[in-house]
């Protein structure tokens, strides 16, 4: 690559769960990323950048590696694999497959087993994807237990009797609790990172482009729990309706041609409108519209 | 619960072909209500209520009760199951599986029989889901025929000769048609309804909490129907502008810097708009952009 | 029909892999096509339009002989079946099933063939869904093959030899490459056409409802591109703010009611949006928003 | 109908979760019915016969009626519809959905409620899809309930707190047990049943017809727990080989060219076969092979 | 290939709706056919054959240029495509995808239209997959229609008003009569058949193999609809059992040890069992076991 | 257990790619196993066993850890888990999802890099399932290089330029292919195993139902392969015939009543019965039946 070329970013596409999630979110920020059936390689409408999905639990290797520049990761995984420390953690990306909440890895026993906290566990069998970091909670908590990796179906595991304990990821806990198991403690909180490699990110040209990704991908993912209002308000009891809405973002009031209105538009949380909505009502707001948005800067 | 603490609201969420038109008409209204694969509590993020997913038909009966405060079912199995008289009618909310008419209940005969009207049918075997009012239908008109209940696929039964009318409910006619069937009348129109039990209506912070979903959930129906459209319009020709635009929600006109232009924005019905745009192309306005809209109030 | 009644046009809608592209693009243009199980005419909510579903490669055909008046058909199947010279071509409307890119129709050998041109193909057999243009091509260049028609899975003929070339079509190639085959040449370009019957664009009426359908088509067409970007900008900095924004449509610039600001607001490409966004807030806008549009005229 | 035309016989075969078991058990029988995607009158391949799909609950109706002729149906829905007393009751075949055992209705409530018999349920809420049979249990317990109908997801309704116990039908116990509910009175054994109208029966042609349909059906279901084995036994020890083998169907001995051995073939359950090989071949049998039966007579 | 190398012999097996119903009939002839989800070449468990899956439409095509050198192609596309006289006709195989009878191409016209015979159609248009074929039939007739090719869907046609009439194929007239049709006349009755090149013919090595599967796979498909019988007959009644059994295959009779008895086992039709089953209970005949076959030769 | 009760016997299905095959080859073998949708022992019909499914992978430990006392395992996973010294290896079951032939872990790269030999990938990026073995192999070649764990979708990484060799299992190397990668060494065979806990396998009365399981495993295992085919053979040419038939297991041959010819039954392979049955007719046999087989001891 001569000097003045402008470089290619390698970004790594998390492949399974949290894929079409990311997809998704790539696509509000402004990159259309179109995967094809026979193919690794998905396009992404950037001349920048290449795409690869990989598998979560890979991404961390291939970014210190340096086979990738940038990508999406879980912190779980970035954690048990021991990367976290030879690549930049850029910014958290708080969204999952069904929610935008984060996940939780919980140390969960049968409902009706006697054990109430890590310590009743010593000597007993616990099954996990995770052991690496397993390992090391029952490690801090001084409790010797035989840990063993899972692959798959780890709460069947207590069912079935072959484990004594599981450690495992939930969203809700709903899965967990479906099985008749009850969760004795929280392991890790975990979400999905942007992280890059290291000289890709002393690499000012590099950097810079990560940056954008990270400032579009945030905007879109702020956007998803926001809607715009609009209404018309009194001139005289303006101040009332502005002081009901959040001051995150300060509304846009505009003058109207008839001057006893006012146009108001505001930005806010979608589970704020429902309460909101009645008040501004109340307080005289005629033709309050709502509509979705795809970004938030 | 202590005097001053808040209730929580017992809401049925009517499950199978309305389920996901309901969904996706409380997601607008702002409410999401996320299902759980093994659960039959789903979860809605609103602390005041809890959701059950309820067989249309029994809904009624659990408002009836008081096992639940408020819910949506359908007009015409609240008018079956005789519990129309028992609980509150709230509203009408016309959606469907697949649009948002009304469906009816209709009788019909095989294409080529003779029956003309109901009277033709005297002593006649009637196939129908809905056998209360199927029976009320025939009273009324002083027709004495045969009412038996349809365990589903009631149009085949006439093609089968097991029936030689029915009594079955259609949006557009065109299951009724594919079966060969002729059409000799309406027997009732139905549509979903927001029903509250009686004691709950009557507790003032329940039932306020009853008229915020109504208000919603009317808001986010009326947006499916309606766009918002906006341009600039040339000052010296506002007024025919305005003139094409429909009463219903009065336009909002804005200045704009370069005063030879106003900025009107305006709520207009779907269908109308490809009539209305090309006559507001001729009458100079300009940059008409279209968009959708989560929310009317 | 009596001289005062309004005609009702019949229009062709493509049935297959253009048929959810097409269907969508009617609804944001404004009408709703809805198709029924078992029933060959879908319902169109406008009563001066009935609508059919018909191969693509027969709605040439059947708009040439009158039996519709108006219809979508590709540029493709229009010039293989010789109707091209006796419809009108109204407009182009570059859709796929994917993207909003043209396809293309070339010609591929096997990936370590010796072919290099088509002229190398000499005595050679070629299959292809497009028997006509293929032959014309062969013989434009002075090259004798033997064309023999493919009923699908043209590809794999070569694959399994029993053709030394194809000409298929592609949008992105991968299909292509994916078999291991080689393109050599470009043989035709195509997209959907809004094609008329002669008569019906003779008919004043008719070319007034086939004109409106063209105007709304496009419309929607274009706003899958843009999106609609919303901003407080500083008094002091506006000009340098509206320089960033695209010369398409011109922004629109109004007055708030704190006077250090402005509201700006102007439809961008949706691939420019992520490089403008970060130039936007260098120069001092604020409260960005980005939300999608319907049309835009 | 002339005197000496054969008749026509009509049969109901139960559509739903014994679909499929049932046009198999024909087969096996000698009957293969074919359904056809737009028809509610399968084929069947026997011009004596025209077959209708119905649901099971509505089978004993139409028989009582002399709509059909003859049919299969469920006991329990036979009992609840009171259809039972005014039909010919031919004979039990008993298989299901996925084995070949009866299935039973059962009295159920949560796992953790206080009930222990039916006489703990008085004055409570009682859910269930056979209203008749269920009011008539507890009319013979002398408890007081109050049973209302069940529109499907019975079990669900003591989980989600509608009903307080249950009454529903059960193979295994595995769905009862997986919603957390515990099992306390068998209210009803059932399983399909062939049943035929009375004048049907009397007319003795047809009488013949449905009593060979009866003889095939379970000549057909009697081989889907048999396999036919067959050896090489030494002449020697015949009588203790001849002993193992279950006295049943009694054994066919031939003889073989080679006079220290015979040739023996049994027709044995298919659940004894596993423990009677190993013997077979301690007691010198040899060459030992089975094979599948359609029928066994 | 040196002189004294066994040939490979390349088969053609019909792609579509005959391919599961071939595959299967090979297996039972002694072949077992597997494809591969990313390969056009089909593994079979014979070194002496390499397999092509094939559109049927295609296949006579490829056999006639020695591409292929047997296969089993639809009597109806053999005719059409003038392949039949430049290729070995080597047997029929009357099987389909649903029963072992052969379809039939056939001329139908709107149910409500006034058209009786080919003759009523002059002028008219005629839709039809089998353009070539059609023609002939009404020249033939001496009628000149206007035949146009079809892609598919062809039945619409008439409904939709596409079409005055069509010519289409069909198994039982289910799915013309399922969209209101009538059929006027029987144009061609059609089935596979067995083809081979006519240089492949003439090698006595290539003949022999063909001939190999032509055995094989008439014997799997004679199999279908037989079934064995075996019972035990009393030696005193033996010749009124023979002479009830059909005397395509004779029985094979066996002494059995007890001298009073003889077994005896035939191979009968299957539809045939049902009324044999009966008599042969009555002529003394015990423990009748019925058992599948894979091939009768 | 009180000493004389009989032992229940755990018994460790493999979940996966080989459940179906697994559960499919126990019935034939004697014993039902079915599943439930939520539970995790599927019912087995013998009062001796009870049944687990469990991931390939893990069937090794539980057993050497007598959580399980017998199970079906890899041959690859018992060696890669180090398991293998310490359980019984009781017999080889080769089948597999599809065929009845072993799998192979095979070294693959690139279709157009470099490397023929495991030597040539010294210093490079190898990713697998199978760690441990791969890191053996390498170690036994003297060659370094950098193993790493792959999480699935192994092939598309060398695609992807993610791993320059992979090691993966594959039945006929079509996937493989299908990549474009090439294959340069075979790193293990591999197959089910009938496994063993030591402590289960020393106690007699255990040892005999394992064995049981074994033997009955074996012979339907066997039977797959395998067809009984029956004739009738002319006395005077029975020397001629029976040399034809395959010596494996010697014929069984029977007087007829006509002592002019003999009955003829032989087990044969399957793939030998094509060539075979042409050979059977031209020596004389007639009425040549085959049929297919549950189990062959």
């Amino acid at each position: 690559m001569s000097a003045d070329m402008k470089p290619i970013i390698k970004l790594g596409v998390p492949k399974g769960s949290l894929e079409e999630a990311t997809i998704n979110l790539f696509e509000r920020a402004g990159w259309k990323i179109r995967k094809h059936t026979r193919n690794y390689f998905p396009d992404i409408n950037d001349p920048d950048i290449t795409a690869s999905l990989c598998r979560v639990q890979e991404i961390g290797g291939y970014i210190e590696a340096g086979v990738l520049d940038v990508g999406i990761t879980g912190l779980d995984w970035l954690t048990e694999s021991n990367h976290d420390g030879n690549v930049v953690h850029v910014s958290d990306l708080v969204y999952s497959k069904t929610s935008n909440r984060p996940c939780r890895w919980v140390l969960a026993v049968a409902g009706d087993a006697p054990y109430r906290t890590a310590a009743d566990l010593a000597g007993k069998r616990i099954a996990t994807e995770l052991e690496g970091m397993t390992r090391r909670y029952f490690e801090n908590a001084g409790v010797k237990v035989d840990v063993f990796y899972s692959w798959g179906a780890t709460e069947a595991k207590v069912v079935e009797g072959l484990a004594d304990a599981i450690v495992e990821v939930t969203e809700t806990g709903t899965t967990i609790r479906a099985h008749g198991l009850r969760i004795i403690d929280e392991v890790m909180i975990s979400y999905p990172v942007l992280i890059a490699n290291k000289e890709a990110w002393a690499d000012p040209r590099k950097r810079a482009k990560i940056e954008q990704l990270d400032l579009l991908l945030q905007g879109a993912l702020r956007a998803e729990n926001l809607v715009a209002l609009k209404m018309n308000a009194p001139s005289d009891n303006l101040a009332a309706i502005l002081e009901m809405l959040p001051s995150l973002n300060s509304p846009t009031v505009s003058p109207l041609r008839d001057e006893k209105w006012l146009s108001v538009e505001s930005v806010v949380q979608i589970d704020v409108v429902r309460d909101l909505i009645p008040r501004l009502r109340e307080a005289g707001a005629e033709g309050i519209i709502e509509f979705a948005l795809n970004k938030v800067i």
